[in-house]
């Protein structure tokens, strides 16, 4: 399905080489005034073409918003948006119809629909993630005036962790004709204690389920995540103590921010991996759809590292899960707490 | 939300020390034999009380259907079990009914809803596992009926992945007053290729929600997961082949059984991280509900390790996933598909 | 499906001669003191048995809570209850088990899902409606707490819309072995100007979709009605003036208390159209499940005329629905309201 | 909220005086050769300016489609889609900027949202029922291909229900400066017994729901409706009997094709009621957004009657909705009908 969440919910059409990516956010609340050159800020750091680091392909990733402002101002109805798709070089893909790239979506959709739109990755194209960083700017925007924030980062590059050796990993798998995967963690700050809907809805889980629907993601992990399943509990202990802000907070944030599926008030912090780019410049072993061996040669532009493009990515989904789970916890919370602080 | 699933769907209500759990299914096929011994095996195994690896907290964990058969087949209507609580010794948890647990969710708790049961951890307790085990019961015969088969086990207790060496990790940390975490995998075969919904409702997106909601998980991967990040992607690719069978084949599974958010017709597998038990027997610095510094002593008898408990539920949810992707699947592919044949 | 509601929701399941019927709850607010004795007085207005109008059938409809309570007050956690069957003469249904009875569910339900409950017309019985009055009636506590409150009442019965005629026209129909239809008409008092998602999720598409979901409901109307496609634009005019009250009020309500799909403030007027209850103590003409003609005489109790039995369950799907529509108006309208109001 | 169904999902955006309007529908089955023709030819019977029975405002209405298909057909994945907005005379509407118009959303959005776009009605505005049209147009192609059909048409326009007079009576309230109400029957044939999914989802509630979120709808009934209300029960009885066709049938239709909230296999009746169009061409008493008397004189252009215009519309959500109900159901049915034949 092409729908995310619940209260505040963006669903997202387009494929690579169609006429317009889009979509319709439905469920942001009404009068926030909107900064749109923000919002095309984070989709220029998404695009590529903008360094040595990322395909050279160009997309001027324009969004128009359609509906849902008023002088300005949101207008608390459904925003309509599109990015319309330009420099399709559609012919690049001619040699991909009848074959499927390995590690690609081409078999799958294949198997699943009968019948794709080979050009580009079509729909499995991550061209599509420009829609979630719309829909995720405007999240953001309204998390800004609850103060807060979020923030995305790499951590790993192949297999380094040292940030300074980023670009040089990423270069030296260009320069090998090869890719390279990683890791980005993401902090989110000043969330209020009580978001997460337990048991189903728990913060961890609507987290994992948007990270988890980023092209290239293969794992997702909060707090201490894997490294947990290796402590004793003696060393996970989070202990409480009564801040100097009046609040109650932890010695240590083991627990990631999130305790029991809801928001305890900390530091929000987990990282997702990604896999390696699939496509190669090089000859790949694969089969066509009769099933014969077919060698195939790529010559689509392509990066060699996903991670620098998935970081607003990242935030995007981050900012947008967050802002859904405080729309759903304030509508049952707010219920009796006029009267309950009374 | 305490409901899971779009077509197939367990609604769990229930906590620890009340009356009784228990849950809903909805959207059951019609038609099928139940084995209710087979269902009451699976709750078996989630039980305590088994070993020395286990609390020695008794549970009878009988389930009793209330509706949704006849002469012991699905009527396609909605089946309402519950398992009575019992053995409930909540006077063990008087001492936290003003305190809070460290890493535990009686903070949270109380500050989303600004009440909590505080016996046996209330909602925020295990103990509901024993619902979706039920719920993951049906779920896994009506797949039989397809071929799909699914396995959990566990790769690594504490910083252990020998599994000959697992039960003396547990003993050991239970030995110290201590608890330990582990990792627990899970293959699932037979699955036909074409489940999942890109691109929100992506394969991997929907088992990382299935299985971040199971209490102390921590991270999720499926295929290669986080060691893909520290991989090239010449490394990566997933060669296809036609196999013997007639159908197309990769010659490895480093994508795990998914590709662009859709099974691919290998083995799914993915792995779930899980944190140690939080409570531990022995003193632990803490805070009360108005701030205060206070020592908690629990005394109520605890797992030293989820691990051998949680795999049964690993597998309910997985199970309940797959068949859900397969009813939202089918609905739509089988739309043309005869005409496409014919 | 059988779970109705967005963030205030319920899950019902049951049968009639199947051991117990309940439902589950979610997103009940926390914090609310509930009486219990009000929800067991709203079962007892369905309950059948209570007077030469209704069924001699006797269920005592004892609603057993089994979670999301703490010492009297809701916890905001799922509310699992069920009502025991009981006083089941299946054996009357026997003659049922291969034969359709007309302007039943019984063709129907067995085209659908292969298989079916004949027992007292198993889920398709109006028994399941006792499970929507305990969800109603929690809901209607809730709304209380706002000053919001709702009746239900006959405004037809046949062919009559004298009130002191309704008891006689169904005791005439009762003698002559037949039964009766009706309309009831239900008035939401004290909703506030804003419930209502539009477009699809408009107060009155809401409303509608609740009422009709009834057993034996045909159509529904708000306002003015069908009545209103007979008028001209000029009479139907609803002129806005300032109440005494320093709101805004309109001096007639041909729209019903719902303008645009959203709650203006007025009384929320509307309608529902029941027909005569299909069962009939005498010989009727069908066809048994290999399609031959069979005459079929039913023996078990039945009510001559549904409307007594069906106000209260209007009323507590009416509540459930205001309930659900303010939980989701109030989650994005305080978004920025305080900031707006500062 | 502003999306529609379950599987086949249409999400609607725009307002009457923004760039665009438009849509996205996923759960679109892949495969499917669509007729494009066939809907702009559907739009265009919407489309106002056609005859002296409707406004003489303009609207080109041509869609335009973005996603979703590939050489001519569907893939699948999500349909975007956009309808411009042209002849936009907002200046016209400047008068209604802090005046609320009588029974028209004015009020009610402003009391939701705080801030409206009072051009041309803004969200509220009839226009978006294009982007249902594009909708049911589709929806309405793929039902062909299981022989579905289906078709609306006025019954009752003011007090007459002589077809040969509607023009007429339409025509005196336009010469009146008035406007005038009707009734909107919709016959839908061909549809298989099986399609509906109790107890909330019954097909009558999808069909009310649908139907009661279109601008105007004040009722909706099915079958005998409102009449059956009135009758014996002895007087409803639809007889069955195994038909020629080999397949079970009813010798009348007083259920309108729908028992127990399930498709029967015969014809579904309904209509829909709608009231006379609010905006009427004379001088109107009403107040200012600060409670201030006012008297309001609308020049935009209206229609006297919203019947011609809204049939297509009605034969669209009855289009989304019965083929949302075939996917849904054939989920569930195809899984072990196979086996249960063989």
């Amino acid at each position: 399905m092409n729908t995310f969440g619940t209260l505040f919910r963006l669903t997202d059409f387009g494929e690579s080489h169609g006429t317009a990516i889009g979509g319709v956010i439905d469920g942001m609340p009404a009068g926030m005034t909107v900064d749109f050159d923000e919002i095309q800020h984070q989709l220029d750091r998404r695009k590529p073409g903008q360094s040595s680091l990322t395909t050279a392909r160009k997309e001027s990733d324009k969004v128009q918003f359609l509906s849902g402002f008023f002088e300005g101002r949101t207008t608390g109805t459904p925003i309509g948006f599109i990015i319309p798709n330009s420099d399709s070089r559609s012919k690049d893909y001619e040699n991909v119809r009848h074959t499927f790239r390995p590690n690609h979506a081409d078999y799958t959709y294949t198997a699943k629909y009968g019948i794709r739109d080979h050009r580009g990755g079509g729909r499995s194209s991550a061209r599509e993630t420009a829609v979630r960083v719309v829909g995720g700017a405007l999240a953001r925007q309204a998390l800004a005036t609850r103060g807060i924030t979020l923030r995305a980062y790499a951590i790993q590059i192949g297999t380094t962790t040292n940030p300074e050796m980023f670009d040089q990993e990423i270069l030296t798998a260009k320069a090998e004709r090869d890719s390279v995967g990683g890791v980005i963690e993401c902090i989110i700050s000043g969330v209020q204690p009580g978001l997460g809907e337990p048991i189903f809805g728990k913060l961890q889980a609507m987290l994992a389920s948007a990270m988890m629907s980023i092209n290239a993601a293969k794992g997702f992990e909060y707090g201490d995540g894997f490294k947990a399943a290796g402590c004793r509990g003696s060393q996970q202990a989070d202990i409480f103590h009564s801040g100097e802000d009046g609040r109650i907070h932890t010695r240590t944030n083991h627990s990631g921010g999130i305790q029991g599926g809801i928001s305890n008030g900390e530091d929000i912090v987990f990282r997702v991996a990604f896999k390696p780019v699939a496509t190669l410049p090089r000859p790949l072993e694969t089969i066509d759809d009769e099933g014969r061996a077919a060698t195939l040669e790529v010559s689509g532009r392509h990066d060699p590292c996903v991670i620098p493009r998935a970081i607003p990515v990242v935030e995007a989904m981050a900012a947008m899960t967050i802002l859904d789970a405080l729309l759903v916890h304030e509508s049952r919370y707010s219920f009796f707490s006029s009267k309950n602080n009374s």
